[in-house]
């Protein structure tokens, strides 16, 4: 319980990072959906590891098969399964991790939760469990692009360092830079700083900002299953997430009911709104306008310094990073903020045709 | 759909705002629960209108009745059914609703959605809905009661005005004054605040913050249903919510991993954390420390002033707030925030229970 | 748990035989739709005790009242809630109950599992419980007939005494008798078999047919949920029911898949078949022609005799019926039946909106 | 969606008859169950075709590979994948299946509902994707043999043959013959009129009996999800099954309620029933006598004989079976009837640990 995400659109993954595999089984995509397994890999390779000098230097592949649900190039309406197999089993030594609990990770919880684990690489808390869900989540894509919802995010916080608000950017230039900020001048900044503090063997947070455009008026499920709760759920869900806010967010709350609602005006056919700090949801529903949020991401836990730790047995241990890992998540966190929007929207997209007669 | 929340300890709520009732279905409470009904009615008082100067002046009573489910004072493990009866049905001018769309609220969307909706005093996206969480969630305190859980909230901040960190607060002073703020200097202020913006006829956001004391090490279920994003997604689903953060939020992506990481160590025979930016909560699972979180509430949309709309026939039109309503909505939504994250934990209890043989 | 029906059009029911009231949650009714509460009443009176000489001389009313999701007499999208209050609360002498495990009842089951139960009139599973369940099956009914779909149901055996095949018989005359049986003749001797048991202060079982016509081809969503599997999920979830079958069914095995196989052939522009073993569902799907099904339902267990029993304190006891029960649950089962086959393909209709691009 | 199955123990399945593979997710195995992959093995062995002269005499060999949620032998509580590849896809003549509809199959009605299919060997409806269902069964499985449940089924009945009661027969030697009848006489029977059946290129049905011994008082979750709903629910979704009865079942409609009804009596420390037309549920609940059932099977579809039809351009055609088919589906139905019922009792023995407080 817990692997499943989504209603009607419904994906379900599996797999330990340094086990044989890992995958998604997506239930309930429509019958006739063109898929373009070029794109599902396109995605895949942006979240990959290895891609620039600010990323973990690791080399994943990531190929993808598809074991069912297309036929012919399309989706036939049955489970499609998508596989991806692990390249990098070969036998470590994880004594490190098997016998004692690293530090803000999820060995402890999940020892105590389960009373065994899978060590290796962290199991299935590491974060390679969202390549499935990026994987996954391109199909969505490819079903939003139909009704021409498009969903794009880029990196927007590093440290202390800010992008300009999304509205003054080109989205289009976010894979401009390795950091994917749109702002070349920010990128600069943000690479300067992530490469610093990599050199000083520690890590650092920052923010991911998704933006949603062209979504239809009507999205979103009263009372429990609001649009932005679900985004919420969806990237509270991704790996060292520590917060989620919508449209006005957290400053909103400064601001007078005077000042923060936004004003309806008539533009051609269309009801639009002059402001638009509800972030293009009012009441839970899509009201047509730019759909956008911010999520925060911790500094990475691994980090290549000692830390005191407990073992299994109750001995203070000192513990300390091994390997090849990122200084900061965020630029290859993009796709996957990405992705858990898109299952979003291509759930509600779906449930939305049968809100009314 | 939509309307239902948890999954083993499982609400379905239903009503409209000036319906005939509002009420909750709970499935999947254990049998054998004595279910203290002053305990359920303390709560709903908690919450409802007219307790104070800031708050709306309107007076309900939120009266409920238990349908079903509870047979000589303990549940029985069938449906417990609760009903709160509306009483302000009388027949008003609801034109200004039916007809025009007030900015920020639900009345456009619901619109385009439905192509119907219950326009009366906002119908189904009316704040009235929560009274039915309120009821459901203190029955999952009684069964979060009996595992030692304790749940609570509090505002702390409103404006600009912040309260201290939670960990310097008497969390048991939070009912002593009418914002709901323990510190009872900046509860003046806070006070003082709304009590102004509300004679501007105007209206300001807050923040609410939660904090579950003695959970258990084990609740969450990885991947997609972590603890914090079951917490967030439901914190997300009440009205006006514009953000969620845990633990070290939005303000830790500025540390680095050496200054966020959470180092164990060993107190008598339980591990713990000497920091907890973790929010009590690491992989999704919680480990035994503090669980703690922010919800971020915009200023409410009702404002007694005049404001650019358009109608349903798509003139433009002038809107403005009639009747009485709350000027900051924090101090009425503590209960609600208490009740949602009880629900969560009530279910991951539960589910717990069948984590390993 | 177990207390909700149906994936996008879903009930949830509440109440005990004797508690203060019963009914259900409608959560996935799309908006628009008109609902006509002399329908849903009708609906009810079928299935209401006391109607004729052959079913229980209790008199319950079933006045049922719709406390949400409906405004101006369409539903609004919103979860519709039905309440239907208990007017015979009055205290009787249960001891007979409270304390003893009455054969073939629920008493013992539910003793052992909840370690509680409200024992009056059987409380949870009482087959009072199925009145809500038909209100909202009248509901799904409204909608199907929207889509020209076309349910309906009769008694076809009871005991040795067997009706002739569907399609031989006029169905618009079930009504005309007590016992719901459309053939007059046979109908006269299911009723004076039925008198006879009642007056030996027994009971007797029987079948029901379900039919139903003009369903559009596609209905069902393989592979768990065949039309055929969710057909029989909920007719084997109404009391007293030992079995399913459609189509063919039990007898169908004995036939050489030579014979059993259905030929397809042309009739206009539409593709049908010559033979109807398959009851209208191949591979899980409807294939427009007729869905047909037979219901199983035991002899009442209550019946006026003393049976040896067993007590909550083991000692062994000799328990009889009190008060008025039906000799023959199936003339009274035939609204339960269709309501149950409602909700079914009500569900179905509105998931196969979404089965393709 | 309808692909997976189960509330706490829950499968997902995948896979075509000629894709490239296979499988299931679990999701919600407890975590610390010893993983005997030989039993696994020897459960789909049973399934596999080519085992005897009356099934098909096509070879494949289901070889399993577990992907995730398996650490040193033990399930972690994470997905547990199992993925079976299909060697037999080579490229054949399926211009018959992917123009035409074969009668009683699901080509026509996959066609309409979904507009695309994946022809090649009935895809999806094949019965090859029940192998994914052994494989989890048999985890299911693992787990019940814990709390001492013992699920077995064995053929009762082939056209008009039928074997002796249940009770009569020793369930041990049901594995002794091809027809998998424990009743050696009754098999040679069945394997003679199969033997007949096949040179006569046509099929014949029959009845798998499922006997449950040792479940626990207690499983199953009225009101919808009694036990037995679930179990004729788990059975109906097999391919071919036409019907389901459990305890009496159809034959006990005959009987009169005194005849019918279970008296209790004490046995030692247990309150057991007299006889058992309950078939081991009272009120959807287990009461701790077998649980046994039947489920009825049609004659498969596919003869070697020419059949009218129709094409996908509606021209009236000749179709006739192709290559290696089983005569009568039941002896390799039996492991798929047992494993559809130890999903169903695993489900609900999880379930049942979160009944009472």
């Amino acid at each position: 319980m817990g692997n499943s995400f989504g209603k009607s659109f419904r994906i379900t993954t599996f797999g330990e990072s340094h086990g044989a595999a890992i995958g998604a089984i997506i239930d309930g995509c429509p019958a006739g959906l063109a898929i373009d397994e070029y794109f599902v890999q396109s995605e895949l390779d942006r979240r990959k590891p290895g891609q620039s000098k600010i990323t973990t230097q690791r080399k994943e592949d990531d190929q993808f098969k598809i074991l069912s649900g297309v036929f012919e190039g399309r989706s036939t309406g049955t489970p499609i399964a998508i596989v991806i197999e692990n390249q990098d089993q070969r036998s470590k030594d994880y004594s490190h991790i098997a016998e004692s609990f690293r530090p803000s990770h999820a060995d402890y919880t999940y020892e105590m939760k389960y009373g065994v684990r899978d060590y290796r690489g962290g199991g299935r808390s590491s974060a390679r469990e969202t390549a499935a869900r990026v994987a996954a989540g391109a199909i969505a894509k490819l079903l939003l692009k139909k009704s021409g919802v498009v969903i794009s995010a880029f990196v927007s916080q590093v440290g202390e360092i800010k992008a300009p608000d999304y509205k003054l950017l080109d989205l289009s230039k976010t894979e401009d830079n390795i950091v994917r900020c749109p702002d070349s001048a920010t990128a600069e900044r943000m690479i300067a700083l992530i490469d610093q503090v990599r050199l000083q063997r520690d890590t650092i947070g920052g923010i991911v900002t998704g933006v949603i455009k062209n979504a239809p008026v009507g999205l979103g499920e009263p009372v429990f299953d609001k649009l932005h709760a679900a985004l919420g759920y969806a990237m509270l869900g991704i790996n060292a997430v520590k917060g989620f806010e919508y449209g006005s967010g957290f400053e909103g709350i400064k601001l007078r009911g005077s000042q923060h609602n936004d004003e309806f005006y008539k533009e051609g056919d269309r009801v639009r709104t002059r402001t638009n700090h509800s972030g293009g949801v009012q009441g839970g529903i899509s009201n047509g306008e730019d759909i956008y949020f911010n999520v925060a991401f911790k500094p990475v836990a691994t980090i290549m310094q000692d830390q005191q730790s407990v073992d299994k047995s109750g001995n203070e241990v000192i513990v300390s990073g091994k390997g090849r890992h990122d200084p900061c998540v965020v630029p290859r966190a993009v796709p996957i903020v990405e992705a858990m929007a898109a299952l979003v929207m291509a759930d509600f997209l779906l449930l939305n045709k049968i809100s009314s007669v």
